[in-house]
């Protein structure tokens, strides 16, 4: 397989050709200086892929976009915060009505809008602010790095940064752009989706090898990101690609496909660690390494039951390196794990430290360990020692913000 | 089936005839105030029986103790607190060790010590204070209520309070006894054990009918609390029962063994909630029933998802009548359920609200739902109106302190 070569580059979802994005402060939310609705528009129909939320209580918006992808193709995708549009007897009629204005307004067939709303559930969504949004969006529609910018901060709820990346890189001859602004810091668990995430590249690439592509990646990348293992009700991540790039469309797999999967993955682990840093209330970044199991599924639950143990959180929210807790996450895991096998080692910037070996304590120095994890990126690094299968999942630390974000959410 | 009159009672593990209790500060803990080591030893052979961590990574003291109890008969139980016991590659022998210093001391078969620790993980248990305090714990036994007292100071870790209940009832003309004493309230969910507890009983049964009923009992009780959604290394429940009650042993099904099961059901119930009330850095005891779902099972682990949910025990800490986290909490269980029939309630002794009719938003007064929100316990009543299995969780809110505790339990 020849190298792969992906850079970073601006422009978030407009770096891709074909795409305009905007967002403004429609009147969701109280505070005026805070954007509330996003907008993002192709130049032409797009191959669309998408996928959902797990969860049983899913929001209208998902249920209409779903319905909306099935066919393989869109051309607009719109968003609010501040409000869920779940558990809500008129979800499905606003989500809808949303659609049918802005496909009005562009042009366009209703069919072909993507639809996602985020914030608090089961408080009726006033569509007033969105329906009388719709022409400033479109008039300050533009493929500027200000517009991405601005629809990424549109969608934020609790975030604290605007979760924003762009690559290039080149398939077939020629060069490619993808681009992604996603949102999401609390209710954010492995099982899909975990948040919001809107994906544009100018690839030409068929339908089915797009949502192929998405759904492999996704299990890597956002299904191993949790912050408090709740799983939304409104999670999507949906890419739309124009095509505009010129290369020869990706039908079927091959080194083309490969290498847009390979740029699909880095941005979706770039943007899905970027959630995980701003889990609500975090303070730090934490990655948790399983290596060498038996099996890859088997080293994904155990990497998710660590990043999800409260007590592994506040431990590294502590700088404490309490490695019992790990132990203990991987022992209640469900999986068959010979303890006496494992090692256990904290890394960062700051270094690398041995705690366990064999299952059993080693003597570490604590200030050096401490040291270690004060950094904001920590790697809890887990040598299974039984195998060759490895797996990573992203999570961030409990905090005392966390309880208070979380407190009085709706006030 | 007669009525059955279950009257709470003084004495703890002391109350039933047979047993005394105590604890001392041997040395395990800094603080010379705190009594870490309990001791509990009947008079005669007892029928014992016990259920463990389900955790892969277990403490050697579970692994004893599991070995000494297949034979169905113990005559005394010994617990530190201050260290787990856990991933040492001395502890099987420290746990022996303990067990034969304890059984030389009292002239009995080591086989028939009951051994655990609570603590932290991964550092070498020191044993020297364990077998320098056992001359005075044999000294200090005793079948007061000071003595139950001193025992259910000494297995506490984080607890603020102690937990020890007794009960006295009727089973075949005789007065019968049951008390017991436990701990635990971080690293506590679901799936057995959950922590450590010592049940002492006067009532005769045999070790099998006694086994059932625990085995049975811990399903609807000690399995169905939940603090942090962490299983603990070390989490044990047995139960020593003395005969001294004089009733006719119970040695199959039928009134006798009912009035025990419920006897065993509502000390269990009392310490459970305890536990989950005393949940680390909790201000509230959080109840969660489902009622009329279509098995019970599925009623277990959706009551459980409720439970365990961050973003619901934040709101719960906050008075927060964020009910779409609870719909939310539902719908990732994993458990097919009809959304659109769903009732919510919150209720406490400031009263009842529905929030949630037909898993839709109904209008609420946000003061009444705050007064009943801010009491200490909580119910929160999710109606799923499609059958006629119930269940019930307890566990508590997330709060600032449950961070503090946890951030830097080691030190």
């Amino acid at each position: 397989m020849p190298e792969i070569n992906i850079i970073p580059c601006e422009g978030g979802v407009c770096a891709a050709k074909g795409f305009r994005a905007s967002g403004i402060h429609a009147g969701l939310r109280k505070n005026k200086s805070k954007r509330d609705v996003a907008l993002i528009v192709a130049d032409c129909e797009c191959a669309a892929a998408g996928v959902y939320t797990t969860n049983k209580v899913f929001a209208a918006p998902v249920g209409v976009t779903r319905a909306h992808l099935k066919n393989g193709k869109a051309r607009a995708a719109i968003c609010n915060s501040g409000n869920a549009n779940t558990c809500n007897s008129d979800g499905y009629d606003k989500a809808n009505a949303t659609c049918e204005a802005l496909a009005g307004a562009l042009g366009i067939d209703a069919q072909d809008v993507i639809v996602a709303s985020t914030g608090v559930i089961g408080v009726p969504l006033p569509i007033e602010p969105i329906l009388n949004g719709i022409p400033q969006l479109i008039e300050q529609l533009d493929a500027s790095v200000e517009a991405s910018n601005n629809a990424a901060c549109a969608i934020m709820t609790t975030d604290t940064k605007k979760k924003e990346y762009s690559y290039e890189l080149v398939i077939g001859g020629k060069t490619v752009h993808i681009g992604g602004i996603c949102k999401g810091s609390g209710m954010i668990q492995p099982n899909m989706a975990t948040m919001l995430c809107f994906i544009t590249t100018d690839a030409a690439i068929s339908s089915e090898m797009l949502q192929k592509a998405l759904s492999d990646v996704i299990r890597d990348t956002f299904n191993m990101v949790s912050v408090d293992g709740d799983t939304s009700t409104n999670d999507m991540v949906t890419v739309l690609a124009s095509g505009m790039a010129g290369n020869a469309e990706i039908t079927a797999e091959g080194e083309d496909y490969d290498a847009f999967h390979a740029a699909l993955k880095t941005i979706c682990t770039s943007l899905c660690k970027s959630i995980a840093a701003d889990g609500e209330g975090a303070t730090k970044l934490i990655q948790c390494s399983v290596r060498n199991f038996s099996d890859t599924n088997g080293a994904k639950v155990l990497a998710k039951s660590v990043i999800n143990s409260s007590l592994v959180k506040t431990a590294m929210f502590g700088a404490d390196a309490n490695w019992g807790r790990i132990l203990c996450a991987l022992g209640y895991a469900g999986i068959d794990i010979d303890v006496d096998k494992i090692d256990v080692k904290f890394q960062s910037r700051a270094g690398e430290i041995l705690v366990c070996k064999d299952g059993r304590g080693v003597a570490f120095d604590e200030d050096v360990a401490k040291a270690i994890l004060v950094r904001r990126h920590i790697t809890i690094d887990i040598d299974m020692n039984v195998g060759s299968c490895d797996a990573t999942a992203w999570g961030c630390d409990l905090s005392y913000e966390y309880v208070r974000i979380n407190g009085d959410y709706r006030s």
